[in-house]
């Protein structure tokens, strides 16, 4: 049978750690959780450019690229989101292990996928959680997508027709409701500079 | 209807050209496509050894590993190799975007498969044909893989059970069969030099 049973793994001949002794800082994961509008893209686009600017490698994977690219298969059920995150994860953890710092912006709702994320990358994942709340969320509503999702205009929209689990052991929470962007992005940036300053 | 109509893309804040200009060299993708034990694995990690050495930003996507992670859910249908090269291709851009050069190495058997990445990747994708035969790969077999094959105990094996498709427009060709592995390299290298170098 062709299960994959016979599948081996290929090891690199350059390791983890002189990936991250070379680029001066470690990698890891970055998971910034939360309902849409709780800042999840634009902080990780903004860490992005302040570490870009401190010449540490970094990439964003974000939830709405997504889903027009790698996950451009995939709709909205609890399967499906499954795995979205699962792929996202994935790609965060291979990345990380190349020692890049990965900041994934995706809404990723459920306990039980974030926590599937966090066995594959062990020590590597960092849950974030932006807890503004829905009815701050709802209200900012830059996209006019809570707006469309009350009108049913959008189904299986995170907050309104779906849940979102509040993460049980978030390693970050940034209460993005009540900080405003840059007191928010000042935690986030400290949170970085203390687990991936070598 | 959620059907991800509402999706809109994310800009970054750091242009592709910015993070080329700071890595000193462009992104790119190399895809090296041929048959089991045709060098793909060996020669990508050779080469990121070698781009590590010099300073470069490198990631291999090697189809081993993914079969254990990102596409541990798929199997060996000629739908499922299409999914599995489909993924591949959207981590490899993305991460080509991001500046780095990504390395795949991929059986990657159909030419309507390669063809997709191409157009999703443009300029970015580099088709590297490691042309080593049938006769040549079936005897090396370091892995028993082929024996096993032609004993039925793996079907739909690339070569015996499964077609390859020989790529009909490749950026480069290099017959593993016939140049050794230091020659094979060299060939490697000197491609990536003459497209990544600024």
């Amino acid at each position: 049978m062709h299960n994959g049973s016979h599948i081996s793994t290929v090891k690199h001949n350059v390791s983890t750690t002189q990936r991250w002794r070379r680029n001066g800082h470690t990698g890891g994961i970055l998971w910034l959780t939360g309902l849409s509008a709780s800042g999840k893209s634009t902080l990780a686009m903004a860490l992005e450019l302040d570490l870009f600017n401190r010449n540490w490698q970094c990439v964003v994977i974000d939830g709405d690229n997504l889903r027009q690219g790698l996950c451009a298969d995939l709709g909205f059920s609890p399967d499906d989101r499954a795995e979205n995150v699962r792929r996202a994860g994935e790609v965060a953890r291979m990345l990380a292990e190349s020692g890049i710092i990965v900041i994934v912006a995706l809404i990723s709702p459920y306990q039980s996928d974030r926590d599937r994320v966090r066995r594959s990358a062990g020590s590597l994942f960092h849950e974030i959680w932006l807890s503004a709340g829905i009815n701050v969320c709802e209200t900012r509503d830059p996209k006019n997508l809570y707006k469309k999702a009350r009108a049913g205009e959008i189904s299986e929209f995170t907050g309104i027709s779906s849940s979102y689990e509040v993460p049980n052991a978030a390693e970050l929470t940034i209460d993005t409701g009540v900080l405003d962007f840059q007191e928010s992005l000042k935690v986030l940036r400290g949170y970085v500079e203390r687990f991936a300053f070598l």
